[in-house]
């Protein structure tokens, strides 16, 4: 019911506005024992963070993470772990002239109508900044699933920016963190960068992108029937992420225009259980996980703060033109891949906990 | 928490199995004294139901709707309503064969590891036939919808069905209920009927399907950030539907493919409030509503059962091909139509109610 | 958030009405292969059943549960269980003169203020019978119970009735089975069934009641911190059920009259684990059992469904005297007992669960 | 689901630790517009604020509490209201004996059984402190009443300590605020201070209390069947208040003593509506509120923290006596009455906000 949380057993709810003292995530339900330090959440938020380099805004924050309860001694004691990451560079003046303007594709109009008031810097509590809370609590997620099921994996990329795709047949895990993009194909990451910068500069303007995660090694038996679903949960966690606009599990939308011979993924016996011929399924079948790879994608919107003009109303309806001169990130999708790895590794933990609970565990034998 | 229950203050959980007594809907936190009776609810089931023409399942039942609880005198008492439907054709002999086997791109295998055992009765819980207590559930917010906002309307149709789509060109309200499809393009109604006889009778085989819901007249102020973001909870809602594989609010996974100055839908004051040069956020904007059309679009996979054989295992791990051979949908999407127009009335009347909870339902005025 | 549901992981929604078709219990979250048929849900539906003998209501209905989903071959599958009860004896014309009169001491008028309508009948959601539907599910989690933690021992019995109580001096387990009232000392039980009759027949009267459920062989562990206590859980379990106006853990309400001397729990080394010197906490400390004991006691009001006239106004506002002719337990509190019963099972079953999701069951050693 | 959560629209989530850096609690749910700042929330703190007195523990924290979330220009947005509370007088040295050490009647050992592991630095988080974090939350609570419904008037008083109890012929809601104890009778609290003083020098004791809290002008028409009953979520409210062990709505555990006859509130049509003879209820029937007083009582046992020694084990198990020299209350209840209001504050509010989420505020008529 609580509007600004997700999860069940483990449960995260997030708070705090761009521009205020300070913004967070309380974590409850995290098992007890579990090694934690601020670093390791930290790591994560590193990835995240704005400034580092020219593709993202140039808003320096250090986003240094505080874990204010539930950890002694560098160790989860399973009571509510507080993570407080204060604002420190806040620039309000930058947003002056947007007080009584509703900037198109943002969420300045919908605030306003439906509550009276809005926290008018920095887009308030619709700031992408919201979203290092949920990467600071997906480090404790991560943490927790390395605890249970060292062999887990998560990794995040993007598939596409703007119109330009990568070329699956170039697909490196290796390249991913070699270059700004997170891009798993280093041919398009140099083709996407001299894009973006001509874009930023040039054409004042802002791109969309797809972002793929993947859980590797994902035990069978996580999900449920059939509201429960871990993709249902997997959808609502990456649409609740800023500027979404869709989510595909495997084939996704795709999965429209093919046949149910070509969709189906065969099975064989292997030698650790059953193996797939092919990952249409995106590793989840009637809810719950198959064994195989958990495959996840959502596309992002391009930022609506641009340098170029757009026609707008203010509080008072006379017409007007916006353009935001703020510092914001032409490809907001960039730092969206952490926050996508994240919202996957809270819910992975979570589906973990919840089938532990309802089943202990146990799995029906084949073979 | 619950597995088989989405929503808020408007609650509904659902239960039952395709071959067990009944299956139904328990819905909770209905508004007192909305005219109710069973016809009502029957009008939407009777569009999801199967053997009704012939690219739909032969499998015959009635899905006669019984209320059973919360329901005196013809208004709703506000108190939990039972919503059951027996199950009267339920042919198990057809899936004895299968009793032993995991059919490809079925939850059979996934529910055996998960739980040890499962209702093989065809698909059990994981039966498509699940959905007609959401479509009982949805006539319930429908009826609600009618009293508390007359003028919403939510409306449902195929896009596309396997690599045919519709032409927007031709898009026509009036057509949507003229053909066996949803299909707002008579034309391409026509080639679809076509196709999917000879996909059917010849090809032995399925398809996929694209669906397009929008909610029209639903006023502005619906929703919450950050996780109860009205896009977030119409995501799970259509994800959870049997074999959704992707969901897209506006312009969804294309969204990743425009600039900001594309994307942008620019603001004006219009007569009745503000209005927008486009719609590209389909109606949601920050995770609450502008008052414009919301508009979601989910695909269904293509089913598995088919006749075509495909490769798969036995419980004991050895090989086998497996053909179903009970009465199936070749696009199970047609009836997923319904369905869908059900989740999204069960959302916006959940928000509604909460938004009128929280705010009192007060709006900021512009202008 | 939902009104008509309780628990977490294991999670029961009841619904219907005292004279509509049917009324029963929604289950979600069971432990798969649990052994389960009608006949042990039965087992304990008897226990609650009015009509038995002549201290309860001459209502006579067999109470017969119907198991509609969820159960596959007498072993649960994991999927929601629909428990159903028919009312088959419904003499609606007893009700007849109160339909326009707020009988005090009912909900008949608060309902009426809050909804704007009622069931009148039989007291509709509010009725008694409603508790029919727990008893029922309570049924369900002492079948996991036993088969999670075999040494569990869940057991109800009355020890206060009006100003009469037991004797503690005479407790006797295995008197509680041998008399109408679940009452442990024989000697109070035999005087119990004089004062009733003397009550019902010549006084038209009608007695409050205390209840104590003890549950025995709980693994310590159980509970949470701050807000999900397993005492807080059953104190909101127990005061959920019709008539009930407190609730007491261990020393409850008399712990206000101790001092901390006299209160504490010494704590001993025994063969087992830790032992106590006594139980002034009733098992529970900081919201998590202890291993000991638990023991939860409430008092239920006498039924306002008496002979003697009481003064109340009509819908019209003007005044009147009520007579409730129906068939009425002159103590309500009798048949609390399995109700009590059934709600710590559910708790105690909820907490089992919740715990082995975020723990795993392990256990910090002692000794 | 929730460990640390309570409220269902208005949702508070405390977190934090005795000895940690902070403690406080995320507050979702509020309206917007309300005004408030921390001065309204200080004022509530203060009267829960130990070292005020020679009656409460010498720890002398300033309790000041920060709002970094949620409120711009001095009105709630709708938004998360994160509270933090430093913890600045941390003497964790006077907990150093007890690390080893399991204290009789604390959490101390359970936590360990639970999770393996405890913070043991002052109770960790069965610290009476998380009390401050629900005080807080319970000053918004009020603010938003204040708001939305500016009669209701909320009050809690002792009523009862040790084996001493208040003569309700004396009772006077003046003299609550004019003694240490919140007591209305001023001779009784003239004596509890006398009996306190040397309860705590001479006999190095500690001692229980009853509290009472009452709400008045509560609408009728909050609450709802069958377990989302307002009666039910006080229950849970206040029991989940650390050191609490029975709980009352109006009559009580005495209700058990009563026969129907005595217990019947009469009925009669007053100036405003119905009116009541007597409020043997509460003002709760069928779990609505009936426009009366809503009454709850809690029992605080002894804090089990006392100079005289106590028999216990060690770690290993081996036994051992226990002194608790740290600063403690003697009473620990005189410090639950804010705790006890705050909570009536925050479980009024949502109960306020789900009815008109449900019903739009609209009542039945009566007359």
């Amino acid at each position: 019911m609580s509007y600004n949380t997700f999860g069940h057993l483990f449960r995260v709810t997030t708070w705090g506005e761009s521009h205020g003292p300070a913004l967070g995530a309380t974590v409850d339900g995290t098992p007890p024992g579990i090694a934690l330090d601020p670093a390791m959440l930290q790591h994560w938020l590193d990835k995240r963070r704005p400034g580092q380099n020219k593709n993202t805004t140039q808003r320096n924050e250090p986003d240094a993470v505080e874990i204010l309860s539930g950890v002694y001694e560098g160790r989860s004691t399973g009571t509510p772990i507080q993570l407080m990451i204060r604002n420190t560079d806040q620039r309000s003046k930058d947003y002056g002239d947007i007080l009584q303007t509703f900037r198109p594709g943002h969420a300045d109009i919908t605030y306003h109508q439906k509550y009276g008031l809005r926290d008018p810097r920095g887009g308030g509590r619709s700031s992408a900044r919201e979203t290092a809370a949920r990467v600071a609590a997906g480090g404790i997620a991560r943490a927790a699933l390395d605890h249970l099921v060292p062999s887990i994996e998560i990794k995040g990329y993007m598939v596409q920016m703007g119109e330009k795709t990568i070329d699956r047949e170039r697909f490196d895990w290796g390249a991913i963190d070699q270059n700004d993009f997170w891009c798993p194909d280093a041919t398009a990451a140099k083709d996407w960068e001299d894009y973006l910068t001509w874009l930023r500069k040039d054409d004042h303007n802002s791109v969309g992108a797809m972002i793929e995660v993947v859980a590797r090694n994902v035990p069978a038996g996580l999900g449920a029937p059939i509201y429960g679903k871990l993709d249902t949960d997997l959808a609502a966690a990456m649409m609740s992420i800023n500027a979404v606009k869709g989510v595909e599990i495997g084939e996704g939308m795709a999965a429209a225009a093919l046949t149910g011979r070509d969709n189906a993924d065969e099975i064989f016996m292997g030698p650790d259980g059953p193996d797939y011929s092919s990952n249409h399924a995106g590793g989840i079948l009637g809810g719950i996980s198959t064994g195989q790879d958990i495959v996840v994608r959502f596309a992002v919107k391009p930022t609506s703060s641009i340098l170029s003009p757009r026609k707008s109303i203010r509080l008072d309806g006379s017409p007007t033109e916006v353009i935001t001169k703020g510092r914001h990130d032409p490809c907001v999708g960039i730092r969206a891949v952490p926050v996508g790895e994240a919202m996957m590794a809270c819910v992975v933990l979570d589906h973990l906990l919840r089938d532990r609970g309802q089943t202990g565990g146990t799995r029906g034998a084949i073979g």
